[in-house]
């Protein structure tokens, strides 16, 4: 048993998506033909939108790994939001643009972590890098993971690279990246078949802060009233969540991708670190975040400042 | 103040002095004119040859660093290891070949790590990677800090990319590495003018395992025997720092690099790990280990899997 399994993230985005799939493919070339893409929870609208575009099936569902399993962990690194099993696992490798959390090996690996935009980004160098031809299909999966986590490089956290990447891997597609970009992130924001429990768990992480259990969500919507018709519902559901899973905090992010700003509504018991670092004071549960969309550049560090 | 200062592990060894010049350089070419080589402790005697040898002055020394300062740690991740007031440091670049451990930032950053044997043959990439050209002096640092890390290419840690790097930098330095290799080891070998106190400080690492504080520094000889005559005061050199840092387990490492072996010097109440670790009855407080010469590939794994 050398196989090998590639995943993201816990309530997977895009990025932790397609990065597995892409990942997998790039391994196949450097010589490891038994890499298995997977993932580690369902997949998303926005998602589903681009596996469809692209015929690519779903990466294989896995919920926990066995000791000594070998693993390439892809836009992620902190345990928290590993498989479980992860503390066991022989980590082969990691390819991230996080920080660096809540994560330890006991033997050397490949570790390439970059501050960009995407993953996708950093797994498109490595293509370059290794001389490594990039088929079309997989130059439109990388496409969708950037457009995704830079809202069509309009997020604070864009870099050169990932508006390099997006022109060059729009060529290999063939495809008009803009327009394909906006029906892919607007299949993201229909959000009108999601029950409470299943809205705040699309795209949750979950971060210790100074020891503080941390749990930040968020969606993206073309309409924040939309969500926040069902506040009640969705704190309900946040609630039972904190008590489940010991919280100290839970913020739920609704992300307006037209207007790039955020509402958030915050419960838990350390709500006064999202009112330091906004200086917002919250009402009836919620904060405007005017000019907030990314939380790994505008929330997880000024929150982990006030932990 | 945009300082950037770059710089190896406390102790350092030949990789992480050559490590620090040469990621200063590379910085230069992609832009940052502000980087600064640094060390954290005493050059020894092979990195101080090689440094003769190509007539590069040693990097300027600083104990520790101030909040907020920007930096690059070549050669180690762990806090442990690196400056004091690390914790508060802003990290912006990360290139080593270690196990990922005690370390975390708040943002992302640039890391790259490779399991090969060297931190210069990582860098040696980064500068094919980025098409920036190699001066024969760089070439002469970076074979340098090789050789030193694999023992000219036979300890259990090179891979074919240590290899591939050595004899493409020694065409650049335009060198006979096999030569010079082993007059700059040797030269790391004499060790008749440093005291009981300099000889267990001269490379020593300071690790976490399992919440016990161990230490573990290696000499290089011709002659174990030689090394082996001073065990009296070497023993009690340990034992005062034992006491004056709280430590579980030092392990004193005296590696013989012709033939590939090495005898240990062990104290502190947990010894059970060593004795654990490979098999054996400490007597007098030693241990002979046949073949082992890599305390990253050969000490730290097994000793961790007995913490």
């Amino acid at each position: 048993m050398s196989e090998l399994l590639v995943f993201g993230h816990k309530s997977p985005d895009t990025d932790s998506i397609m990065s597995s799939l892409v990942m997998a493919d790039l391994e196949k070339f450097l010589g490891n033909d038994t890499t298995i893409a997977c993932r580690l929870g369902e997949i998303n609208k926005e998602t589903t939108y681009a596996l469809n575009y692209f015929k690519v099936e779903v990466p294989q569902f896995i919920e926990s790994i066995s000791e000594g399993t070998k693993v390439i962990l892809v836009d992620h690194n902190e345990f928290t939001q590993s498989a479980n099993g992860i503390e066991k696992a022989k980590i082969m490798k990691v390819v991230d643009h996080h920080r660096i959390c809540n994560f330890q090996t006991t033997e050397p690996l490949f570790y390439m972590a970059e501050p960009v935009g995407c993953t996708c980004t950093i797994l498109y160098e490595l293509y370059v890098m290794n001389n490594i031809e990039i088929k079309p299909t997989i130059a439109g999966l990388m496409l969708s993971a950037i457009i995704s986590d830079t809202l069509l490089l309009k997020s604070p956290t864009t870099t050169i690279k990932d508006i390099k990447a997006v022109e060059e891997l729009a060529k290999i597609a063939n495809i008009d990246y803009r327009v394909y970009g906006l029906e892919m992130l607007k299949a993201g924001t229909d959000l009108s078949d999601y029950t409470a429990e299943e809205l705040i768990n699309l795209d949750a992480k979950l971060v210790d802060m100074n020891g503080n259990n941390v749990k930040i969500a968020q969606v993206n919507t073309v309409a924040i009233e939309d969500v926040l018709k069902y506040q009640t519902d969705i704190e309900k559901a946040i609630n039972k969540i904190i008590e489940e899973e010991n919280l100290d905090l839970f913020m739920f992010i609704i992300t307006d991708i037209v207007n790039s700003n955020s509402e958030a509504i915050v419960l838990g018991k350390r709500t006064d670190m999202v009112e330091k670092a906004y200086n917002v004071k919250l009402e009836n549960n919620k904060a405007f975040l005017p000019g907030v969309v990314s939380r790994k550049k505008q929330v997880l560090p000024v929150l982990q400042e006030n932990a």
